[in-house]
């Protein structure tokens, strides 16, 4: 109960902050995200104190090199973190935007301004990092942030909140802007995504298993993706360098990332010139593959071994991992039937130099990224130009595909008029 | 568990029409909703001896004037319903809009595809007319739809869906792209709710206990209003005639409308002025005015009666009636301040010909509609110009005030490449 009062404080505090956030100008938001960039190249060796007890607390409790990794303050992170709050400082500000004026018969002029979302929930992991990137990103996009991050990366995070706050401060905006939640209680995060009376959204940034537990609890709406089955399809009429080097990248770039292939998808008439090229160079890469009957029996006649024949849980399994599932379909028709039937609604692109069915396939895939010959990993809101991200979202509500600025902000109507009532 | 059932098969058929709905093509779509326009106004009489019986049924259960006359669908009603499907069939169809489309450094090019949301649930009380307007903005823009109509109309509605299914036929489209439930059993409506994997969204129409029930119970995302407790406030610089006539408009043009304003704010400076004016009309018109202390004092003094005291419920109740709350405010900021605080972002407007003061209201007030020297009557679907209207949100994600076409699509990521990959 402790926990509830004191995350509804929380609540309270962002709302009231979140209403001054709002009217702020693009010249006070620029100058406190550099004061916080300020204040962290200042006070760089106190943050890294803090994080070294993080450090070394995730150490004793055997956490993996991986972990120790994501949670480290090295020089280069901080670099980077500074440098980040820089970019987004030097992006336009999406708030008080007017679009789509225009005048009615009625003489009122309707259109649609752009304003902040309100109050914002960040659950991440213990990555600090994300602490600054997602503070500074809701908070030039005018709202105010509640930060939850992971236990392991709490003197770290709890550091970061005072620069925070103080660079708010510097700017002459109200503290309470950005808070840090300060308890490791798993209880805070039960509050967090259910307060819709002071949340507006949540944005959750982790694994899969971070978000199926809070999809199941959350009751304030939450811009999120669960997993990415991305596809690529090698089309009857693909060019097959092109496709080779696309797919090659779309599996190899890395393998650990959302926009990643995770499954092949190949038409059956260019199957046997495609695929043993291709399947040779997974091969020496080590990339396992799990082949479906028709598609195995092509790639070992061409004499490549140490295939695994897929099951029917391949085509919905994201490996995040050198793995790849590999489908022989008849055309077109099947291929997006299977994208959408498997697939997760992420990311997905066609090889094919035919106009016809490139059209078919970007109107009739429904995923949050559709593509035409080019590699899945162009799915992130750098490459598509946003400036930022924070983070991808498979929901066809609000945002969808990757988030950036925008997606942190709404739209409301605003009328001008001159006296106008309605007849 | 029969009911669950019945509902998971019409949310799977739901599903798979909705593939179907989302590549058909615009003279498609219109010839479905003329088609239904033709089979109402052939099938008049058997609809209307249908809907006698929902109607004789309302009587014998004792149900008010009100109820029956929304309910009966008279020649009028019918004659409403099929021009509204031919003003829907006449508008520009919002699906497969292609903005954006940007080159990007590494040669894609990256845009954004309107798209239809999928499968949208629409629960309504008993207002056949609903299920036609309903169903046809579903189908303009692409989407599949379940309908709910109240239990009363049930006779009625599954007439209505029988015409529309098979005008859906007669063009090509599968009948499953709108089913009526057929139950009036209300376990029905929390399958409806809850039904994630093959519901979109829901979109419910009707009253506030409706409305807030369906909060409770749902995990489907709404696009929905709660209740629409809008403010006029008069400033200071206001040109009080322009006020006066805006006041009068906003107040009695309708007062069962959520856009009717339900509190009148004053500037303390012009109270004196325009108040007396201003309470005498509204006494013509036997509108109830519920003061503060001051307001109260100058209505008062210039010989007005029969006023009552304001309590702090009246700032957060929506009447839909002939009273209006009544507060003196010092000024804007405590203006801004009661509404966002009392109100329902829904629809406000301030009456000034001070710009700096009009662009502070219209940026600070966070509602869905904000206006300026304007009735909020205006909030409205067709006069903004959507051409239609599903409904007002005064949610901050996806659609935002008035939801015509456009609040029943998403915008899809496209990425045309000629072979690039991700270095």
């Amino acid at each position: 109960m402790d926990i509830q009062h004191y995350m509804q404080d929380i609540g309270r505090r962002a709302r009231g902050a979140s209403r001054e956030m709002a009217r702020a100008s693009t010249a006070t938001k620029n100058a406190a995200l550099l004061a916080v960039a300020a204040g962290i190249a200042r006070d760089k060796a106190a943050l890294q104190a803090a994080n070294a007890r993080d450090v070394a607390r995730a150490r004793a409790n055997g956490q993996d090199p991986a972990f120790i990794d994501r949670l480290t303050l090295s020089d280069k992170a901080i670099a980077t973190m500074i440098e980040g709050l820089r970019q987004i400082a030097a992006l336009a500000d999406p708030i008080g935007e007017i679009s789509n004026l225009k005048f009615r018969p009625t003489g009122i002029q309707v259109g649609q301004m752009r304003v902040p979302l309100g109050v914002i929930g960040i659950i991440y992991e213990s990555r600090p990092n994300v602490t600054i990137d997602a503070a500074a990103l809701c908070l030039k996009s005018g709202n105010a942030t509640i930060l939850r991050g992971g236990s392991e990366a709490i003197e770290s995070n709890t550091a970061l909140a005072a620069l925070i706050q103080q660079g708010l401060a510097e700017a002459g905006l109200p503290a309470d802007a950005v808070q840090v939640v300060g308890t490791t209680d798993r209880a805070a995060v039960g509050a967090l995504v259910t307060m819709t009376e002071y949340v507006d959204v949540i944005v959750p940034r982790g694994g899969k298993s971070l978000i199926a537990r809070l999809i199941d609890e959350a009751r304030v709406p939450m811009i999120k993706h669960l997993d990415g089955i991305c596809h690529v399809y090698v089309d009857d009429l693909a060019d097959l360098t092109k496709a080779r080097v696309i797919c090659d990248n779309a599996k190899t770039h890395r393998y650990g990332t959302c926009n990643t292939m995770e499954t092949l998808l190949v038409a059956a008439s260019v199957a046997p010139r495609f695929l043993p090229d291709m399947a040779r160079d997974f091969q020496a890469k080590q990339v396992e593959l799990r082949c479906c009957a028709a598609s195995r029996a092509i790639v070992e006649a061409a004499g490549i071994g140490a295939l695994v024949s897929a099951t029917d849980e391949d085509w919905e399994t994201e490996y995040l991992a050198p793995v790849l599932a590999l489908k022989i379909v008849a055309g077109l028709d099947e291929a997006i039937e299977h994208i959408n039937m498997h697939g997760s609604a992420h990311t997905d692109a066609i090889v094919t130099e035919n106009y016809s069915t490139a059209m078919r396939f970007l109107r009739e895939v429904d995923s949050a990224s559709v593509m035409v010959n080019a590699s899945t990993r162009f799915a992130d809101g750098f490459e598509y130009g946003l400036g930022a991200e924070i983070g991808i979202s498979n929901d066809k509500l609000h945002a969808r595909g990757p988030v950036g600025l925008e997606g942190l902000t709404s739209l409301k109507y605003i009328v001008l008029g001159s006296g106008q009532v309605r007849e």
